[in-house]
């Protein structure tokens, strides 16, 4: 593999930046120290959070891997920047719940973490004008958004990731309350999984102290979000079967 | 069968009183001459629109049970009132759409009356206090309101109800945009559809004048009710194998 160089900026989320390099199937990824809430209503600068995210999110991409669930990780280059497979992003966020929290909690009037028999899959479209709104299968066809098949595939990936992270989160004395995930379509044709997986998109809970782990300390103002963030990824760090 | 004899109010909704009768088996449903919107939040008494509806939806629900789909309508015993099998309802709200029109216009912002290639169908819950908010079928499970066979049935049978009315609409120079129905649990524990079919619950659209025949005329203010109802009436009568 000759040696991949970043060259031009692709695009600008709200926490990563995504460059091209000189290789068309391989993306640089910068995370950035830069944590948003509420559709970037609220949006704040921090030392230490984008390494922490790229760290954990590299963890968990290469035991998925590990455990057959193809990803678009390739590898980690530094403390902040990765690697990663070129893919067409289906803009549809995949939401898995075990517990109610969130949009879930808020829509039913139902009580905060009250525990489901079987894990909630939901889609969410991925559109910043019409506010991420929640959708169905049908609907997604019906706007192009993504086909049958690879709605089916979204989610049974998606129920898997979610049986590989409670297993890992469950070492960590973590509870898994919900995640969001997305997929892409890769130069193969195939679809993987894609974007990251990290506190600012799942919802985690200490079994023990029942206080939030994640991005809620941010969104709700509960105090310093690096420290928490930095509390899990030195659990990860310490699962045996994750490296 | 013994004379059926009303008895007991057991349930006054928007436009129907569900009576209790004599036969446990059996219920006495009332249409009103109320018409509402937006929640119960425009309501108006309007003389005949409970006949035309009770007319319409007895002539629709006995050429669905011709067409292989069970409902509860037993039969009609004059022009306001019939008798239909006695259900508990499942609390879900039913749609199949034909065309972009309602909630799905608003919430993706797409063109009025755009043509989807194939019928999308939707759950909502019925709660007033949640605003029956739109549902998929792993909230629906989680929360105990229906389970995935029922749901897979409910899905099933409209679909089937909305190749059906759409040719008998279709004979009727009417585009079937939208409708809404709902099912029950009957006494032999059979999910049967139930409810009502009619311009309250149908979005209706001339294929020459492109005026609304339906319930959006009270909704958007477009003029008296009850006239567009009798032409629905009038038109659905002259289907040859409607009877």
């Amino acid at each position: 593999m000759t040696e991949i160089v970043k060259k031009d900026l692709l695009y600008k989320g709200k926490a990563k930046e995504m460059y091209t390099t000189n290789d068309p199937d391989t993306m640089w990824v910068h995370y950035m120290d830069q944590v948003t809430a509420f559709n970037g209503k609220k949006k704040v600068q921090m030392a230490g959070k984008g390494q922490t995210n790229c760290e954990i999110s590299a963890l968990i991409f290469k035991d998925l891997a590990n455990h057959g669930i193809k990803n678009h990780f390739i590898k980690q280059i530094d403390s902040n920047n990765q690697l990663v497979k070129r893919v067409k992003i289906i803009p549809l966020e995949t939401v898995v719940r075990n517990f109610a929290s969130g949009s879930f909690e808020k829509k039913f009037a139902v009580k905060h973490l009250m525990k489901f028999d079987k894990p909630v899959q939901e889609f969410f479209y991925k559109s910043d004008e019409l506010d991420d709104p929640f959708i169905n299968d049908f609907q997604a066809e019906a706007l192009n958004v993504a086909t049958e098949d690879q709605m089916n595939q979204m989610r049974a990936i998606a129920l898997k990731v979610n049986d590989r992270l409670k297993e890992i989160f469950s070492e960590m004395n973590v509870d898994l309350v919900d995640f969001k995930v997305e997929f892409g379509i890769d130069s193969d044709n195939q679809l993987i999984l894609a974007d990251e997986i990290s506190p600012d998109s799942c919802r985690l809970i200490d079994r023990d102290t029942k206080k939030s782990l994640d991005k809620d300390v941010f969104r709700k103002g509960l105090g310093a979000l690096v420290p928490v963030y930095k509390e899990i990824l030195g659990r990860l760090e310490k699962v045996e079967d994750v490296k």
